[in-house]
């Protein structure tokens, strides 16, 4: 997926959020526009802890990171026509890109994505639109540990269980 | 929705967007502890412009939102058991509370929640899994605009199209 509009210096949470869900949600990469080394970082810690192979990718030419993808870009706005309509023609594609703005989003985003795709046509959240995208292209993934992880959570009825285990059993 | 452990202060954009996400995907109200008005207000705004009656309600004392809740309470936490299997009943329910916290969780609410339920067991978001869940619960909403709104948009393949109208005209 595709984020553009970050605002290095902000408060981070919002874009590691993005990231988060992305990665928790089979998303394979995050092409972070413009480049920020602390969600990389973040990310990155978690992707060690959690295994998987998730990246955060820095960009500084969003346009490049949409014209070199072999496949449908879909950028999820409100002001798109609605997913569900389109689900079946998206669900057959190969690899797609998903991209999210944030408050202010170029207006050739719009041309140059293959999809304008509305999770709903209120003001909302583009971590709440790309996790139900993920979530309709996808489904949920199981609760395996992925690859390499060194924590995982033992699913319980009330509070917590983790898991640690040393890299090398795995 | 209830959430817990807003942190007033810091940057609102996270508790506006799963404000901003319950709102859209149909929850009633968001009950927020501990209060903040600025986000009430910026909510509040929202509610102006594009309609509904979806309100935010203060609170100090979250474990008696909980209490006085005559229904499922369905805690959201990557630590629960998984929620599809869990979804059945609960649609069958006619009021769900939903109770998302932040980063550090009181241990006392995986006890009080009456189901701990986890949208996927990797680290994500607050904001991914309320939207997840009630997308899952209630699925997406329509196009139309919600009551009162004086503005709506008008779903299209590129670009942005809002219709602005005088509340009176409605």
């Amino acid at each position: 997926m595709l984020r553009i509009g970050h605002r290095p210096g902000r408060d981070p949470r919002l874009t590691t959020h993005l990231g988060l869900a992305a990665r928790a949600l089979g998303a394979k990469r995050l092409y972070l526009h413009p480049p920020d080394e602390a969600i990389r970082e973040r990310l990155g810690k978690v992707v060690s802890d959690w295994g998987g192979t998730f990246e955060v990718v820095p960009t500084t030419d969003w346009k490049k990171v949409i014209r070199d993808h072999p496949g449908p870009v879909v950028h999820l706005t409100m002001y798109g026509l609605a997913l569900e309509p389109q689900l079946p023609e998206l669900r057959r594609a190969r690899r797609i890109l998903l991209v999210v703005g944030g408050a202010k989003v170029p207006a050739e985003l719009y041309a140059l994505a293959t999809h304008n795709v509305a999770v709903g046509h209120q003001p909302h959240s583009e971590v709440a639109a790309l996790a139900i995208a993920l979530d309709r292209l996808r489904g949920l993934p199981g609760p395996s540990p992925l690859r390499g992880a060194r924590r995982r959570v033992v699913p319980t009825a009330r509070g917590k269980r983790v898991v640690e285990s040393p890299r090398s059993a795995r």
